[in-house]
Protein backbone atom coordinates (compact mmCIF):
# COMPACT_ATOMS: atom_id res chain seq x y z
CA UNK A 1 0.00 0.00 0.00
CA UNK A 2 2.54 2.49 1.06
CA UNK A 3 4.99 1.39 -1.03
CA UNK A 4 2.10 2.38 -4.14
CA UNK A 5 1.55 5.83 -2.88
CA UNK A 6 3.58 9.09 -4.34
CA UNK A 7 5.91 10.24 -1.73
CA UNK A 8 6.75 13.93 -0.82
CA UNK A 9 10.12 13.43 0.76
CA UNK A 10 10.90 17.14 3.28
CA UNK A 11 14.50 16.60 3.77
CA UNK A 12 15.72 17.91 7.36
CA UNK A 13 19.33 18.25 8.11
CA UNK A 14 20.75 19.94 11.24
CA UNK A 15 20.24 23.60 11.80
CA UNK A 16 17.54 24.14 9.44
CA UNK A 17 15.11 27.66 9.85
CA UNK A 18 12.29 25.34 11.00
CA UNK A 19 9.28 28.12 9.36
CA UNK A 20 10.92 26.79 5.69
CA UNK A 21 9.93 23.72 6.63
CA UNK A 22 7.02 23.24 8.90
CA UNK A 23 4.68 25.81 6.43
CA UNK A 24 5.07 23.79 3.17
CA UNK A 25 4.80 20.34 5.54
CA UNK A 26 1.82 20.95 6.99
CA UNK A 27 -0.39 22.66 3.67
CA UNK A 28 1.30 19.37 1.68
CA UNK A 29 0.20 17.17 5.06
CA UNK A 30 -3.38 18.54 4.93
CA UNK A 31 -3.51 17.54 1.21
CA UNK A 32 -1.97 14.27 1.23
CA UNK A 33 -3.99 12.89 4.16
CA UNK A 34 -7.36 13.66 2.37
CA UNK A 35 -6.26 11.30 -0.43
CA UNK A 36 -5.19 7.42 -1.32
CA UNK A 37 -2.69 8.60 -3.50
CA UNK A 38 -0.14 10.80 -1.99
CA UNK A 39 1.60 10.31 1.62
CA UNK A 40 3.97 13.07 3.34
CA UNK A 41 7.47 12.02 5.52
CA UNK A 42 10.56 13.45 6.92
CA UNK A 43 14.15 12.06 5.92
CA UNK A 44 16.95 12.45 7.58
CA UNK A 45 20.52 11.17 7.92
CA UNK A 46 19.59 10.13 11.19
CA UNK A 47 15.54 9.57 13.23
CA UNK A 48 17.47 11.51 16.52
CA UNK A 49 16.17 14.79 17.25
CA UNK A 50 18.33 17.45 15.20
CA UNK A 51 18.68 20.65 16.21
CA UNK A 52 17.57 23.91 14.11
CA UNK A 53 18.14 27.54 13.75
CA UNK A 54 15.49 28.64 16.43
CA UNK A 55 15.14 26.70 19.65
CA UNK A 56 13.08 23.50 18.87
CA UNK A 57 14.38 19.97 17.57
CA UNK A 58 13.08 18.14 14.82
CA UNK A 59 13.07 14.55 14.17
CA UNK A 60 12.27 12.81 10.69
CA UNK A 61 9.72 10.04 10.56
CA UNK A 62 12.46 8.37 7.98
CA UNK A 63 16.29 7.45 7.36
CA UNK A 64 17.41 8.79 3.79
CA UNK A 65 17.44 5.51 2.61
CA UNK A 66 14.04 4.27 3.31
CA UNK A 67 12.73 6.40 1.00
CA UNK A 68 15.03 6.21 -2.69
CA UNK A 69 12.45 6.96 -5.21
CA UNK A 70 10.36 10.05 -3.43
CA UNK A 71 7.67 11.34 -5.77
CA UNK A 72 8.96 14.91 -4.75
CA UNK A 73 11.77 16.41 -2.55
CA UNK A 74 11.72 19.38 -0.52
CA UNK A 75 14.45 21.23 0.93
CA UNK A 76 14.21 23.65 3.54
CA UNK A 77 16.93 26.06 3.63
CA UNK A 78 18.34 28.18 6.84
CA UNK A 79 21.44 30.50 7.76
CA UNK A 80 25.20 29.10 8.41
CA UNK A 81 24.44 25.75 8.80
CA UNK A 82 22.52 25.40 5.37
CA UNK A 83 25.90 26.93 3.69
CA UNK A 84 27.68 23.79 5.76
CA UNK A 85 25.09 21.68 4.04
CA UNK A 86 26.49 22.62 1.10
CA UNK A 87 29.37 20.38 1.62
CA UNK A 88 26.92 17.43 3.34
CA UNK A 89 27.85 14.31 0.86
CA UNK A 90 24.94 12.35 2.41
CA UNK A 91 22.26 14.94 1.93
CA UNK A 92 23.59 15.90 -1.84
CA UNK A 93 23.88 12.28 -2.85
CA UNK A 94 20.41 11.92 -1.82
CA UNK A 95 19.20 14.70 -3.61
CA UNK A 96 20.94 13.75 -6.90
CA UNK A 97 19.58 10.37 -6.46
CA UNK A 98 16.03 11.37 -5.32
CA UNK A 99 15.96 13.98 -8.53
CA UNK A 100 16.74 11.05 -11.02
CA UNK A 101 13.33 9.79 -10.04
CA UNK A 102 11.11 11.85 -8.82
CA UNK A 103 8.71 14.25 -10.35
CA UNK A 104 9.25 17.36 -8.51
CA UNK A 105 12.65 18.51 -6.82
CA UNK A 106 11.82 21.82 -4.56
CA UNK A 107 13.46 24.09 -2.16
CA UNK A 108 12.34 26.51 -0.02
CA UNK A 109 14.47 29.62 0.89
CA UNK A 110 18.10 28.90 0.59
CA UNK A 111 17.43 24.93 0.26
CA UNK A 112 17.59 26.44 -3.30
CA UNK A 113 21.63 27.00 -2.55
CA UNK A 114 21.66 23.17 -1.47
CA UNK A 115 19.97 21.73 -4.73
CA UNK A 116 22.46 23.64 -6.42
CA UNK A 117 25.34 22.36 -4.83
CA UNK A 118 23.77 19.00 -6.11
CA UNK A 119 24.29 19.95 -9.04
CA UNK A 120 20.30 20.51 -9.84
CA UNK A 121 19.76 24.20 -10.56
CA UNK A 122 22.40 24.23 -13.49
CA UNK A 123 20.99 25.98 -16.27
CA UNK A 124 17.72 26.38 -14.32
CA UNK A 125 15.59 29.20 -13.32
CA UNK A 126 15.10 29.56 -9.47
CA UNK A 127 14.64 31.89 -6.76
CA UNK A 128 15.66 31.97 -3.03
CA UNK A 129 15.92 34.28 -0.03
CA UNK A 130 15.90 37.82 -1.59
CA UNK A 131 19.25 38.33 0.06
CA UNK A 132 20.79 35.15 -1.54
CA UNK A 133 19.13 35.84 -4.78
CA UNK A 134 22.33 36.64 -6.73
CA UNK A 135 24.48 33.91 -4.73
CA UNK A 136 22.31 31.20 -7.37
CA UNK A 137 24.49 32.21 -9.87
CA UNK A 138 27.12 30.48 -8.73
CA UNK A 139 25.19 27.26 -9.23
CA UNK A 140 24.56 28.02 -12.90
CA UNK A 141 21.01 29.16 -12.13
CA UNK A 142 19.50 32.06 -13.59
CA UNK A 143 18.20 34.37 -10.40
CA UNK A 144 14.69 35.12 -10.78
CA UNK A 145 12.46 37.85 -8.61
CA UNK A 146 9.85 35.93 -7.76
CA UNK A 147 7.39 34.05 -5.10
CA UNK A 148 8.44 31.13 -6.43
CA UNK A 149 10.03 29.47 -9.79
CA UNK A 150 8.94 26.75 -11.95
CA UNK A 151 11.55 25.17 -14.38
CA UNK A 152 10.58 21.78 -15.63
CA UNK A 153 10.31 19.76 -12.17
CA UNK A 154 12.26 22.54 -10.54
CA UNK A 155 10.13 24.34 -8.30
CA UNK A 156 12.21 26.88 -6.31
CA UNK A 157 10.49 29.34 -3.32
CA UNK A 158 11.58 32.59 -2.15
CA UNK A 159 12.80 33.33 1.63
CA UNK A 160 11.35 31.45 4.13
CA UNK A 161 7.32 32.02 4.31
CA UNK A 162 7.27 31.36 0.42
CA UNK A 163 7.05 28.04 0.93
CA UNK A 164 3.53 28.32 2.08
CA UNK A 165 2.64 30.02 -1.08
CA UNK A 166 4.65 27.19 -2.97
CA UNK A 167 3.31 24.05 -1.34
CA UNK A 168 -0.55 26.02 -1.97
CA UNK A 169 0.84 26.04 -5.97
CA UNK A 170 1.60 22.03 -6.01
CA UNK A 171 -1.60 21.05 -4.38
CA UNK A 172 -3.71 22.94 -6.88
CA UNK A 173 -1.25 21.58 -9.60
CA UNK A 174 -2.28 17.69 -8.16
CA UNK A 175 -5.22 18.25 -6.54
CA UNK A 176 -7.49 21.25 -8.48
CA UNK A 177 -8.11 24.05 -7.17
CA UNK A 178 -11.12 22.89 -4.78
CA UNK A 179 -8.33 20.64 -3.08
CA UNK A 180 -5.96 23.81 -2.65
CA UNK A 181 -8.82 26.06 -1.47
CA UNK A 182 -10.32 23.70 0.95
CA UNK A 183 -6.67 23.37 2.50
CA UNK A 184 -6.04 26.82 2.58
CA UNK A 185 -9.23 27.10 4.80
CA UNK A 186 -8.10 24.18 7.35
CA UNK A 187 -5.14 25.86 7.91
CA UNK A 188 -6.45 29.50 7.23
CA UNK A 189 -3.89 30.93 5.31
CA UNK A 190 -5.73 34.65 5.00
CA UNK A 191 -2.48 36.48 5.50
CA UNK A 192 -3.07 39.67 7.75
CA UNK A 193 0.38 40.67 7.63
CA UNK A 194 -0.01 44.02 10.35
CA UNK A 195 2.34 45.97 8.27
CA UNK A 196 0.43 45.04 4.83
CA UNK A 197 2.93 43.44 2.40
CA UNK A 198 6.57 44.29 1.94
CA UNK A 199 7.34 47.65 -0.03
CA UNK A 200 10.70 45.90 -1.58
CA UNK A 201 11.80 49.76 -1.92
CA UNK A 202 12.32 49.68 1.40
CA UNK A 203 14.20 46.55 1.62
CA UNK A 204 16.94 46.70 4.66
CA UNK A 205 19.87 45.24 2.06
CA UNK A 206 21.98 47.91 4.40
CA UNK A 207 21.43 46.19 7.75
CA UNK A 208 21.30 42.39 6.12
CA UNK A 209 24.16 42.56 4.54
CA UNK A 210 26.52 41.98 7.32
CA UNK A 211 24.14 39.18 8.66
CA UNK A 212 25.01 37.41 5.25
CA UNK A 213 28.34 38.05 5.16
CA UNK A 214 28.68 36.11 8.70
CA UNK A 215 26.44 33.58 7.33
CA UNK A 216 28.45 32.57 4.58
CA UNK A 217 32.03 32.87 6.38
CA UNK A 218 30.80 30.86 9.38
CA UNK A 219 28.74 28.18 7.26
CA UNK A 220 31.83 28.17 4.03
CA UNK A 221 34.87 28.30 6.73
CA UNK A 222 36.31 25.18 5.34
CA UNK A 223 35.66 26.70 1.63
CA UNK A 224 37.09 29.77 0.99
CA UNK A 225 36.13 29.56 -3.00
CA UNK A 226 33.01 29.26 -2.52
CA UNK A 227 32.94 31.33 0.24
CA UNK A 228 34.33 34.14 -2.10
CA UNK A 229 32.50 33.51 -5.00
CA UNK A 230 28.89 33.88 -3.16
CA UNK A 231 30.12 36.98 -1.22
CA UNK A 232 30.65 38.39 -4.61
CA UNK A 233 27.26 37.37 -5.80
CA UNK A 234 25.69 39.26 -2.66
CA UNK B 1 22.12 37.01 32.46
CA UNK B 2 19.43 34.36 31.34
CA UNK B 3 17.56 34.50 34.21
CA UNK B 4 17.49 38.62 33.81
CA UNK B 5 15.74 38.15 30.54
CA UNK B 6 12.39 38.11 29.16
CA UNK B 7 11.33 34.83 28.28
CA UNK B 8 8.77 33.54 25.41
CA UNK B 9 7.58 29.73 26.13
CA UNK B 10 6.07 28.21 23.69
CA UNK B 11 4.25 24.68 24.77
CA UNK B 12 4.42 21.92 23.25
CA UNK B 13 2.20 19.08 23.97
CA UNK B 14 1.88 15.64 21.92
CA UNK B 15 -0.08 15.88 18.45
CA UNK B 16 -0.23 19.71 17.96
CA UNK B 17 -0.64 21.08 14.48
CA UNK B 18 3.37 22.27 14.22
CA UNK B 19 2.46 25.13 11.99
CA UNK B 20 0.95 26.24 14.91
CA UNK B 21 4.11 26.37 16.82
CA UNK B 22 6.41 27.59 14.34
CA UNK B 23 4.92 30.51 12.45
CA UNK B 24 5.26 32.13 15.34
CA UNK B 25 8.21 30.46 16.85
CA UNK B 26 9.81 31.99 14.12
CA UNK B 27 9.30 35.58 13.79
CA UNK B 28 9.77 35.86 17.83
CA UNK B 29 12.62 34.02 18.14
CA UNK B 30 13.81 36.42 15.08
CA UNK B 31 13.19 39.08 16.79
CA UNK B 32 14.44 38.24 20.57
CA UNK B 33 17.71 37.22 18.90
CA UNK B 34 18.26 40.58 17.91
CA UNK B 35 18.02 42.07 20.85
CA UNK B 36 19.36 41.41 24.52
CA UNK B 37 15.99 41.63 26.38
CA UNK B 38 14.20 38.51 25.07
CA UNK B 39 15.00 35.27 24.35
CA UNK B 40 12.09 32.42 23.15
CA UNK B 41 12.37 29.05 24.39
CA UNK B 42 9.97 25.65 23.96
CA UNK B 43 8.60 24.20 27.37
CA UNK B 44 7.17 20.41 27.63
CA UNK B 45 6.59 17.80 30.28
CA UNK B 46 9.49 16.10 28.64
CA UNK B 47 12.38 16.87 26.53
CA UNK B 48 12.24 13.85 24.80
CA UNK B 49 10.71 14.45 21.03
CA UNK B 50 6.74 14.93 20.81
CA UNK B 51 4.72 13.34 17.83
CA UNK B 52 2.49 15.92 16.24
CA UNK B 53 0.03 15.78 13.54
CA UNK B 54 2.00 15.70 11.14
CA UNK B 55 5.19 13.44 10.04
CA UNK B 56 7.83 15.22 12.40
CA UNK B 57 8.34 15.20 15.62
CA UNK B 58 9.34 18.08 17.61
CA UNK B 59 11.51 17.77 21.09
CA UNK B 60 11.70 21.16 23.50
CA UNK B 61 14.45 23.23 24.52
CA UNK B 62 12.98 23.28 28.83
CA UNK B 63 10.81 21.30 31.43
CA UNK B 64 7.85 23.49 32.50
CA UNK B 65 9.75 23.11 35.83
CA UNK B 66 12.90 25.58 33.99
CA UNK B 67 10.50 28.29 33.36
CA UNK B 68 8.44 29.17 36.14
CA UNK B 69 7.86 32.50 35.25
CA UNK B 70 7.85 33.42 31.50
CA UNK B 71 6.99 36.99 30.31
CA UNK B 72 4.86 35.34 27.56
CA UNK B 73 3.27 32.16 26.74
CA UNK B 74 2.32 30.84 23.84
CA UNK B 75 0.42 27.75 22.85
CA UNK B 76 -0.50 26.08 19.78
CA UNK B 77 -3.39 24.27 18.71
CA UNK B 78 -4.23 20.74 16.95
CA UNK B 79 -6.97 18.73 16.45
CA UNK B 80 -8.06 15.00 18.89
CA UNK B 81 -4.35 15.62 20.81
CA UNK B 82 -5.12 19.88 21.47
CA UNK B 83 -8.79 18.44 22.83
CA UNK B 84 -7.27 15.56 25.05
CA UNK B 85 -4.91 18.27 26.18
CA UNK B 86 -7.74 20.27 27.65
CA UNK B 87 -7.29 17.72 30.08
CA UNK B 88 -3.75 17.40 30.70
CA UNK B 89 -3.21 18.06 34.38
CA UNK B 90 0.41 19.41 34.27
CA UNK B 91 -0.23 21.13 30.73
CA UNK B 92 -2.98 23.47 32.80
CA UNK B 93 -1.18 24.05 35.89
CA UNK B 94 1.52 24.94 33.75
CA UNK B 95 -0.58 27.50 32.12
CA UNK B 96 -2.15 28.76 35.06
CA UNK B 97 0.99 29.25 37.17
CA UNK B 98 2.84 31.24 34.25
CA UNK B 99 -0.32 33.43 33.65
CA UNK B 100 0.29 34.38 37.13
CA UNK B 101 2.69 36.55 36.24
CA UNK B 102 3.16 36.38 32.78
CA UNK B 103 2.41 40.13 30.51
CA UNK B 104 0.73 37.96 27.62
CA UNK B 105 -0.29 34.87 27.33
CA UNK B 106 -1.30 33.83 24.15
CA UNK B 107 -2.61 30.87 22.15
CA UNK B 108 -2.86 30.04 18.32
CA UNK B 109 -5.86 28.27 16.34
CA UNK B 110 -7.70 25.58 19.25
CA UNK B 111 -4.60 26.49 21.85
CA UNK B 112 -7.35 28.72 22.79
CA UNK B 113 -9.74 25.90 23.66
CA UNK B 114 -6.73 24.40 25.99
CA UNK B 115 -6.24 28.58 27.29
CA UNK B 116 -10.04 28.15 28.25
CA UNK B 117 -9.41 24.68 30.36
CA UNK B 118 -6.96 26.42 32.26
CA UNK B 119 -9.33 29.00 33.14
CA UNK B 120 -7.69 31.75 31.75
CA UNK B 121 -10.38 33.29 29.01
CA UNK B 122 -13.21 33.50 31.33
CA UNK B 123 -15.04 37.14 30.44
CA UNK B 124 -12.57 37.53 27.40
CA UNK B 125 -13.50 38.30 23.74
CA UNK B 126 -11.23 35.82 22.04
CA UNK B 127 -10.78 33.74 18.87
CA UNK B 128 -9.75 30.49 17.52
CA UNK B 129 -9.76 28.48 14.52
CA UNK B 130 -13.27 28.82 12.57
CA UNK B 131 -14.56 25.93 12.74
CA UNK B 132 -14.27 25.75 16.71
CA UNK B 133 -14.75 29.70 17.13
CA UNK B 134 -18.26 29.38 18.95
CA UNK B 135 -16.76 26.62 21.44
CA UNK B 136 -15.38 28.95 22.67
CA UNK B 137 -18.10 29.91 24.24
CA UNK B 138 -18.11 26.69 26.65
CA UNK B 139 -15.35 28.28 28.42
CA UNK B 140 -16.43 31.61 29.03
CA UNK B 141 -15.27 33.26 26.30
CA UNK B 142 -17.25 35.97 23.86
CA UNK B 143 -15.91 34.83 20.57
CA UNK B 144 -14.56 37.39 18.25
CA UNK B 145 -14.09 36.45 14.01
CA UNK B 146 -11.27 38.20 13.73
CA UNK B 147 -7.41 37.39 12.64
CA UNK B 148 -5.97 38.04 16.27
CA UNK B 149 -8.09 39.16 19.50
CA UNK B 150 -6.05 41.09 22.41
CA UNK B 151 -7.80 41.41 25.48
CA UNK B 152 -5.92 42.78 28.78
CA UNK B 153 -2.77 40.28 28.61
CA UNK B 154 -4.71 37.38 26.71
CA UNK B 155 -3.78 37.39 22.90
CA UNK B 156 -5.79 34.74 20.85
CA UNK B 157 -5.01 34.47 17.25
CA UNK B 158 -7.10 32.28 14.01
CA UNK B 159 -6.56 29.05 12.83
CA UNK B 160 -2.99 27.95 11.70
CA UNK B 161 -1.04 30.68 9.84
CA UNK B 162 -2.60 33.25 11.81
CA UNK B 163 0.16 32.98 14.62
CA UNK B 164 2.34 34.90 12.18
CA UNK B 165 0.33 37.62 11.87
CA UNK B 166 -0.04 37.74 15.96
CA UNK B 167 3.66 37.24 16.05
CA UNK B 168 4.31 40.41 14.31
CA UNK B 169 1.94 41.82 15.89
CA UNK B 170 3.47 41.21 19.48
CA UNK B 171 7.32 42.16 17.78
CA UNK B 172 5.72 45.89 17.08
CA UNK B 173 4.05 45.94 20.21
CA UNK B 174 7.62 45.00 22.17
CA UNK B 175 10.13 46.33 19.87
CA UNK B 176 8.42 49.04 17.21
CA UNK B 177 7.66 49.53 13.73
CA UNK B 178 11.13 49.22 12.53
CA UNK B 179 12.00 45.68 14.61
CA UNK B 180 8.44 44.40 13.05
CA UNK B 181 9.23 44.87 9.12
CA UNK B 182 12.71 43.71 9.82
CA UNK B 183 11.27 40.48 11.02
CA UNK B 184 8.93 40.15 8.33
CA UNK B 185 11.89 41.05 5.85
CA UNK B 186 13.90 38.37 7.15
CA UNK B 187 11.09 35.58 6.94
CA UNK B 188 9.87 37.21 3.96
CA UNK B 189 6.63 37.16 4.87
CA UNK B 190 4.72 38.90 1.48
CA UNK B 191 1.96 36.51 1.18
CA UNK B 192 0.78 35.82 -2.20
CA UNK B 193 -1.42 32.52 -1.82
CA UNK B 194 -2.33 31.42 -5.42
CA UNK B 195 -6.18 31.61 -4.94
CA UNK B 196 -6.07 34.89 -3.53
CA UNK B 197 -7.36 35.97 0.49
CA UNK B 198 -10.17 33.64 1.66
CA UNK B 199 -13.48 34.54 0.66
CA UNK B 200 -15.22 33.46 3.66
CA UNK B 201 -18.77 33.48 2.00
CA UNK B 202 -17.28 30.22 0.13
CA UNK B 203 -16.22 28.74 4.04
CA UNK B 204 -16.42 25.00 3.39
CA UNK B 205 -18.14 24.56 6.55
CA UNK B 206 -20.85 21.31 5.80
CA UNK B 207 -17.30 19.74 4.15
CA UNK B 208 -15.51 20.46 7.75
CA UNK B 209 -17.91 19.73 10.31
CA UNK B 210 -17.34 16.27 9.70
CA UNK B 211 -13.95 16.07 10.77
CA UNK B 212 -15.01 18.55 13.24
CA UNK B 213 -16.99 16.45 15.34
CA UNK B 214 -14.79 13.53 14.78
CA UNK B 215 -11.92 15.48 16.62
CA UNK B 216 -13.92 16.41 19.44
CA UNK B 217 -15.31 12.45 19.78
CA UNK B 218 -11.55 11.30 18.98
CA UNK B 219 -10.48 13.64 21.88
CA UNK B 220 -12.94 14.18 23.99
CA UNK B 221 -13.99 10.73 24.39
CA UNK B 222 -13.81 10.36 28.37
CA UNK B 223 -15.01 13.39 28.71
CA UNK B 224 -19.03 13.08 27.49
CA UNK B 225 -20.42 16.42 28.96
CA UNK B 226 -17.50 18.55 27.58
CA UNK B 227 -17.76 16.65 24.26
CA UNK B 228 -21.56 17.26 24.13
CA UNK B 229 -21.16 21.30 25.17
CA UNK B 230 -18.80 21.26 22.56
CA UNK B 231 -20.35 19.47 19.86
CA UNK B 232 -23.89 22.29 20.02
CA UNK B 233 -21.86 24.88 19.93
CA UNK B 234 -20.04 23.81 16.50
Amino acid sequence: MLRSMKTFAFVLYPGLTPLDLVGPLQVLAGFAGATDTYRVVTVAETLDPLPTDSPLGLSATHRFDDVPEPFAVVVPGGEAPTLRALRDRKLLDYLREAAATAEYVTSVCTGALVLGAAGLLDGRRATTHWMFRNALAAFGASPVDARWVEDGPVITAAGVAAGIDMALHLVGKLGGEQAERLVQFAVEYDPQPPLGPLDWTEAPRALMTPRALRTIADGLADAPDLAARLRALL
